[in-house]
């Protein structure tokens, strides 16, 4: 009976990593987008739970049929209650506790891949996603492994879900990743579409994410451990899930200290995740020397993975989910084949202590199979999703947040003043500002008379005070830039207007959205024209909808140069 | 003795609930506040423990007195302690595990006041409230109904509280409010009183509102479950706990996706909470089709609840207590008398399964004395308070935010820049500035020459840049409306002045208060004249105390209006 | 074995307490220090595993050598691994769950000097330490009091670790904390070196450090209870474990509200943790009674020891490690010896109780010895380190804030604006901005004319903008409050320019470091010389180096002050 209590409290554990998984993703993502992700993280919790209790659990544990491939639908959950919470006369576990059990693995399956989408998906193709997984996906696989399927009689060794769990969830993550493209400004391409630059988007919260990190591993405890059958498994299980994550910890650690001069927060973090990940297949087949070991690769392939994905491929996945669990669950399904120790509670023969094949070979077919299978269901999925309801949200929706376009939450944050980003034009990017309609660009107003540039005999100075939508940034600076102007200064304001948002609602109510987020740009000049500037600026802004922005223009008596206490003209001037 | 471990695992787990409701609370409010929300989640456990020990655990589960109205007081904890910690030779549990068991659930009770009544609400009046509801209002309701008083004889079921807590601390909560009355600008009224206008006031942080509900939601399996006696039962239990959520959230997101639009982040995480409150009374009573249903109405519920109470009855509950708690306590109590199946654990007869109207009848009646008996027990604990010590705090102290005014912390989040908020003026409001002492509206000081306004045959250009106080933002803004002008920006400054606040401490050290949040609001008018705005803006911002503000006035050059081209006063004006 | 299985969930429980610490420690500090502090309680925990396995664990639970000093050294997990997770004939616990138990609890100890030092430590430095605290510190007195050695002979009682946990890590955060000297800004010192007035340097997230201690006392269950080998002894210890936090938290929010007139948030959760560390050493010898008076004395205990730390000693300890973990630590040993009850489980003779004396020299004998050799180990580790790799980072880091200058994280939040702080000029602090090279204070620029001061008969205003460093904003303030100048407005802005930081790199991608945080200080004089006051601000700002700043000077045409309606120069004075 004690087991079956412990089975029960590791399943409340797994259930735990929701949690884990819902700060992570929030953390390490943008700040406008957190109350989506975490609509993302509860909802495919919540849909799993209905798709796996009406089909999902009986494809996964029900009569084994076709061969191994399936499990046979029942409705005995609903049908038959009293047999299925009375414990079996074999000794075995209810059918409730199994089901619950088998409910949070599935539904971190799920989770997995919010994250790699994370930023452009659109929500209700996330809610879609997330049942067919539950529903079919994973089920066929897990039966597979889990459920009395065909690589489970062939020998596969897969204890708490490296490959039935993280590798799926991490290819799926993959091909979504692929599938949604990047999130805006993330690759900058040239003409031919060649990405020219790679910019980093970071996390709006590392403190999330943090928090995040320390709840999956608690909840691995469980998640590693709650299939135990005895106290002795269990501590060697405890063992191993403690050891591999910390080795793999300080093998990041050193290694972007090294390369990079300095220690990487966010990788660190990351790299706990890959040893928990790559440690849980093997969790009761490794040693001490075998988690440590399985560790140390985790430590490396996470940096390597995370990079190869965004530098080389250039897929926008931006938690990593890929490197942690993709990579990591593979490479920890394989090390059962290298480093399983007869000694320990599985008993299975590693390569490196027996100098036997066979397991390794019944991992590389579990891994290979798993994985091809997974891919094609994948992509099918995610291809009809694209084909029918669309993927990926309207680039405007994307700038403006998923929190507001999609759930109608003005900010999850709304006390905090945002701060001011860079941002990145290009094509896509553009798109976001498209001109509608016939204005033109430059209307037939009649040109004011503009102060004149040259007083007293020396250079007039003046400020150019620019008010304008925080996305158009960039491109001001570069234009600007292009005039020979290096200096300005930005900051975060509220417009008051008459441009009114679409109404929101907030648990029912109402909510004002008359005070607009915008961006005011100080640029002082002296000999550049100011009448080229406003010009400049009028076509780096414009895009024809209300809220382009204004441009004042203030006389400056004086400007002075701290550092070389250059004053006028010569205190602009940037070497 | 497996079982009794679990009691205790279970009773930590729901001690781990006070984390999440400090969580759900704290983001679902204003960052001013959030300090004292913290510390009314701290104290209200920690005072509870203090009263509970002395008199509400005897009174709850002390020998059966007074024909089932009251558990006889003692003082065993303290004077027979070998006898309190030994196990009972009938097997039963130790006096210290049910002690300890006992107490995490009545300071789950007492907590879900605190965000109904959150951001108005005097600290020592909450530290009064939460006193007497655990050593007094709780125990004796939990007494009838599981220390073996009058409910508990009749056949009453309430399995882990949706009654017993959840109702009685969401009546709490109802009572709560109405006596403390709204937060200032949530509700704006005619000079009749009358409601106009309903405002959201949106919570400061989705993300740790988030953490919090799965913070619950892990706890709930030690709150449903920690009392159960045999695995069969627990997963039973674990079952239900995870279905009637689940289904309740999905339905919230599928009923407000409908409604507004969108699918809500804030509701739907309410929701999961009234599934799990509502599945409470009869986790134990329910099939998974059961749980289902009640999940089902729970989905609903809780929007219509939250919304019926803020839009109609226009009492103000931050965080949706009544709407989780109250609601959908209720529904639990009497869904035992509805979804009962006979060959759920604990074997009840459910209208539903069996046509029988027995259960349904003790259900209702114990819904109907319980209700009955808190809501006179905290009308007459609310209004001895609001008569003696006060309800609420001061307007003023409100609107500077209970952290400063209550703990003398000036911030829970210092680093932050907090954003520039809309206020709403109305007579409530404005009583937080009143003019104190004599000074006139406009003082008798000689007016200067201001600048001319029309210059070389084209409009002057005008900016008025105005230093004045947050609070006065919505005020200032109607004013200028009413002028015509319809377009300013906002910005959040620090004003460091000689303006000193009343000295605070934070960790024994004095906190300087120089920097004084402050907002700068930037006009530029072309027509309207220059004198009428300054006096318009003093006869806004004027209170008579320090730090009304300065009011500075620059010449502008030019203004150009970007997507239209247009200039100088033509740019100025919107459509 | 159901002993066992709760010994491995409560070792997962402790393993928690790191996820608090980390919350605690980071909610408690600076926000541009969060990411350190993350990656400092992360890393002491995955180097803490590394070396306790090789050579800690069987240092502290190893065959007793040495007359009791030190157990002996073996690989056994490493070279007997079947054995090591075999459980043994006795029936004593597997090596598996021993070393995990012991671990974890190893970890907390380490973990704790982290937030002392938060904010100036180099985190080579603080790795170092924390492999030595793990490898060699902890294990050996350990060994003494839990491995068998010399004080566990004796009879000296530390149920859980007041002593061998909390007082160990709080006095190396003591002797940490002297060693690295305080945060610049948070003592200012007359040209003696004499304090002449103490800052607060509030944390920046009071909700996550509030997360935090929930999350310890979660923690606190499995920490204190792990080692129960019977229900009976573990009810007693959850409900000791209940009680004395709980009182001492009521204690401190009554002992601050007289004393300050204002409970005290950070306080109150500080003597959450201080209850919790006191009660640890007698869990399981106190009763209910002994509970609440160790708990009483802890609620004024911390407050005391907190301040006369800061106030008195002029020690930084920003997180309040040595009141909480020292003191508490010393206490609660101590407190054993006064208010164990032979009743409780432990049966201890306490000195109230039963009026001998044994005991309490038994706990003071311990307490002493550890206490002693702790401070020489520290003294030397710490002593060391600085020597060799030096315990601080520089000023200029520190002021940049060690997320940045330590880990290359431009920020934790990079999504937030950060607010504007004060900052403390003094000796060090000055120190940052050293001149480099030869670079003079005023260089021999040709002043140009400066607009006349007085027009048309009324003195000329003028507003100074000034963009600097934020560090320099007290400077800054001071220089002008000499010069008669009392308001000013301070606002955060981005500065764009030609600028550039060292490249950082956030998971592998290059991050943009052009947009740089400035202060934008205005400044509206009338009499006061314009000229006076640039030339006061350049050499307040100047360093010599990119980014000292520019000063931008405008023609005002009037000031109006609300409350007086006061125009002109007359507006500008402050009573």
């Amino acid at each position: 009976m004690t087991v079956e209590f412990w089975f029960l409290i590791g399943a409340a554990l797994v259930f735990w990593m929701q949690a884990g998984f819902a700060m992570v993703e929030t953390g390490f993502t943008r700040a406008k987008n957190a109350g989506n992700i975490i609509m993302k993280n509860l909802m495919d919790f919540c849909i799993g739970t209905v798709v796996f209790s009406l089909l999902g659990y009986t494809i996964m544990m029900g009569e084994d049929t076709l061969f191994g491939l399936i499990g046979l639908p029942n409705m005995d959950m609903f049908t038959h209650f009293k047999e299925f919470i009375t414990s079996p006369a074999d000794g075995s576990f209810t059918g409730a506790s199994t089901f619950v059990f088998n409910l949070v693995f599935c539904a971190t399956t799920a989770t997995i891949v919010s994250g790699s989408m994370a930023g452009r998906t659109k929500f209700s193709s996330y809610c879609i996603y997330s049942g067919i997984i539950s529903l079919i996906v994973y089920p066929i696989e897990a039966h597979w492994i889990w459920g009395g399927g065909w690589l489970s009689e062939l020998g596969f060794h897969d204890y708490a879900g490296s490959c039935a769990i993280h590798m799926v969830g991490g290819i799926a993550a993959l091909i979504g990743a692929i599938f949604v493209g990047p999130r805006l400004g993330k690759y900058e391409r040239d003409e031919k579409g060649n990405v020219i630059k790679v910019n980093a988007i970071p996390g709006h919260s590392i403190t999330l994410g943090a928090l995040g990190v320390f709840i999956l591993w608690l909840g691995w405890y469980g998640f590693n451990g709650a299939a135990a059958t005895s106290v002795s498994e269990l501590a060697s299980i405890f063992m191993t899930t403690t050891i591999a994550p910390a080795v793999a910890t300080c093998v990041t650690m050193i290694f972007t200290w090294i390369r990079n001069g300095k220690p990487d927060v966010s990788m660190c973090l990351n790299a706990s995740l890959a040893g928990l990940v790559a440690v849980t297949a093997g969790t009761d087949a490794f040693d001490a020397i075998g988690a440590a070991g399985v560790g140390l690769v985790s430590g490396f392939l996470v940096v390597w993975v995370v990079e190869f994905i965004d530098l080389k491929l250039h897929i926008d996945d931006p938690v990593g989910a890929v490197g942690v669990h993709c990579a990591n669950g593979i490479w920890g399904t394989i090390a059962v084949g290298l480093f399983a120790n007869p000694d320990a509670p599985a008993g299975l023969h590693g390569l490196f202590y027996t100098g036997e094949f066979k397991q390794l070979g019944l991992q590389l077919t579990g891994f290979a199979s798993v994985a091809f299978y997974t891919a094609v269901m994948m992509t099918v999925t995610f291809m009809i999703i694209k084909k029918t309801n669309g993927l990926r949200t309207s680039a405007e929706d994307e700038i403006l947040g998923l929190d507001i376009s999609e759930h109608g939450l003005p900010s999850a944050y709304p006390d905090f003043m945002p701060a001011v980003h860079k941002y990145t034009t290009y094509e896509e990017y553009n798109d976001a500002s498209v001109v509608l309609g016939e204005t033109p660009e430059a209307e037939a107003v009649t040109v004011q008379k503009l102060p004149s540039l040259v007083d007293e005999g020396r250079p007039k100075l003046t400020k150019i005070e620019i008010i304008c939508r925080e996305a158009k940034i960039d491109k001001l600076r570069n234009a600007m830039s292009k005039l020979g102007i290096t200096g300005m200064t930005v900051s975060h304001v509220m417009g008051f207007g008459t441009q009114k948002g679409h109404p929101e609602f907030y648990r029912g109510v109402q909510v004002e959205t008359s005070l607009t987020p915008k961006v005011q740009v100080d640029i002082v000049v002296s000999k550049v024209p100011v009448r080229s500037v406003v010009e400049t600026a009028k076509k780096a802004l414009y895009t024809g909808h209300i809220g382009d922005g204004k441009i004042f223009i203030y006389d400056v008596e004086n400007v002075i140069k701290v550092r070389t206490g250059e004053e006028g003209y010569e205190a602009l001037q940037d070497e």
